[in-house]
């Protein structure tokens, strides 16, 4: 059984995440941190310094602000952490880092499984393909989606060129009778419509054969399911900053 | 059996033409006409006034500049054409016009069967549809084309703003971070990169469901296809104007 | 405003119409009907004839052997229905036939909007298509489905095979050394996966180019959606049978 | 420049060959081997202990009961050979195996490249979804192709299994009220219609997420380019037997 506090426990992640542990028999959670008062199955509590039970594991969605601090009572408790809080500032990842000497820390810039998965497989397959399949990306996400291309697709896109020898242009788009797509160029297409939780396709392109590989979202529950993988993963690990990929090791 | 006379005969579209031809009992070129002079299993000539064969039908894959000319040398013999020739100016179109009082003529801003029922299809859906789901279109096509989104492309997007009560704004892609997408907006976005012959998707994204219509060319053997039908269909037809939407009735 | 009255509001289809109801600003539970006793904002009854409220329209998830008393007591109070109950008996559709003549009814084979759609559209081009193109369906479902093929892909298929004159024959599988695919064959794919909502492909594949139309489901929302359309359409509607494609008109 | 003899090169894979060689600057045809006599750029021998030309490489499309007798004539001449002929028995494997004691030789299942990439993808990140995901093969080809699920699918789900520690049994179609998908099943499904040259799909279905990896051939050219590139590796290669996996590395 895992032990679980989970912080920023009422909002829209942490929500998920008690849907999710409520249908598993070998997770539970100890208590709550969150500055909302609700009805809950569990003590809540203003901060982590508050809680007295006893835990394997801190789960994280919350916000920048409060991070930092979740991190430092997280040391002084000697508790592993996982932040899932994204948009991160390079403070909090340096503090996140120091805190890395004294406890098992996990971070990733995404935290669904199989969006780490797929990147494991492109950068797999990219070196050999470099030199003669053009590389584009299609994603599509519901229509009150405000950023484009996702932050996924970037994260997709970036992944692909760390390891091409290569690197490759972005490009958001295509119109006009003048246009080539040099090798060099990757185009990135946003799609926004109705309620897709998200869908992300990399396509290789090269001499009569094509090759895709794609991610389906059927709901942001894959998040809530990535961190709780995670906080399993962590439990039995030394100090340390950890990731998707170490988890998939 | 049709007897066929191509114009055109030895570009790109024209030995498509002839490779269809060769495979098909009932199909025979009583004739071809060229301004080259290559070796052919029919007789050559310069201009359809010099051919003295019989033929059913004359099919066209030629060039705006010399369609008028053929169109009137078809309303002296009393053949039936099928122009297949894309980018047609207007001065074209409106001498194609007039000689569909004499003769049976046969057009199509697409000769693709598939594209045509691609159409129809979206025009009886659309309607319904309209309101509620957003609308996109994601084309795929090899790395030297030039223009984008492809004319397909922009014929599918006419065809469902012609159905719309409300018309919709192209938009050739999304970058940044305030994006929204409107209900009458429709992104239109062009991947490029390897062979691809084509692939055309249109998307329906409503409230937790998605339809998606998609047309694959696996060659551009499908133009001289439907050209073909085109040839068969317009033989036995009335002096007159008839395109792809006659032949799906 | 919609004044809606919900029998079995309290199973799985009628909360997911409680969630879409107190989502949407012109719709409102006047009444629950349900064995069950549950907490609701609004009044809860056994049966429909104990229900004082005024209302448009009933709307009824419920199973087949509670539909039968649902319509009498409909047709006695003069209230439209939509039955969205599924697996009805051949009894019950003869006494929904009878109420007919009283009350306007509403029923459909399968619910989505999106599904409806996609026959209009399948019936429009399949005529066009059937002499040249091979016709097969790739559906994929969750792996705790039981039945395969899914009822809504043997009710596309049937749809198909209405419009066709050459009726074809389903297969469920091909393996083996001697496979023939002929042209009155119609291969049905079962995948099964994961938590997938649903997903119907049907895929015509002709020379050298493929149509492929395909609904996907996000949720099982998208039948309460279709339920709340039909409810809306039925309010104003004389008496008489109806179904989505009444709606669609 | 890369000086190739071609085995079979009358044949459907020899004319492919030819035409992609023809395409490039750095490839050439020394001589062909084949039993038919035609018109050819090159010259012709009956068997390659007849030709006198110097070259790099042999490139083999042709049928098992002639590679044997390729083989030895290579290892007399010290001639690298890419035997790129399906369908071979284990007496012509093994003879092969040693010839690879004095010359290269390149072979294998799949010559294409992309199939090939496809398969060490699919290795990468099988051992990771193995215990939550269902996995599934949807392949299409066209009506012509007598045996079904086609030999390529049954390669993927074979380099699948191998790295899965439950292996996975084959399921080739799904029907009936009382399915089930246990994890350790793995359905292979056969689409055929009109004349798609092949197109394979691996489902990794989870909790809530789906990936997929597909792989798309627009012509048969795909397997000439393979054995190409093949020829270009082996040219500088020590004895011992290749295959794609080594090119890839």
């Amino acid at each position: 059984m895992l032990h679980i506090i989970l912080n920023g426990c009422f909002g829209r992640m942490g929500q998920e995440l008690q849907k999710e542990i409520n249908n598993s028999e070998d997770l539970t959670v100890v208590a709550g941190i969150d500055r909302d008062r609700q009805e809950a199955d569990f003590p809540i509590y203003q901060t982590l310094a508050d809680a007295t039970e006893t835990a394997d594991v801190v789960i994280d969605f919350s916000h920048d602000s409060s991070v930092a601090a979740l991190v430092d009572q997280c040391v002084q408790k000697k508790l592993p952490v996982v932040v899932a809080t994204t948009g991160l500032s390079e403070k909090t990842k340096q503090k996140m880092q120091e805190a890395s000497r004294t406890i098992p820390i996990f971070y990733s810039a995404n935290m669904s499984l199989g969006i780490n998965v797929l990147i494991e497989a492109l950068q797999k397959i990219t070196p050999a393909l470099e030199e003669d399949f053009d590389i584009e990306i299609v994603e599509k996400h519901h229509n009150q989606k405000k950023d484009a291309p996702s932050g996924t697709a970037l994260l997709l896109a970036d992944s692909i060129n760390d390891v091409c020898q290569e690197k490759k242009d972005y490009v958001f788009g295509r119109s006009g009778k003048e246009n080539t797509n040099p090798i060099n160029e990757m185009g990135i297409h946003a799609v926004r419509g109705g309620t897709i939780p998200g869908e992300h396709t990399v396509i290789y392109a090269g001499n009569d054969e094509v090759i895709e590989l794609k991610h389906t979202a059927l709901s942001r529950g894959i998040f809530a399911n990535g961190a709780l993988k995670a906080g399993k993963f962590l439990k039995d690990q030394n100090p340390g900053m950890y990731s998707m990929s170490d988890l998939l090791k």
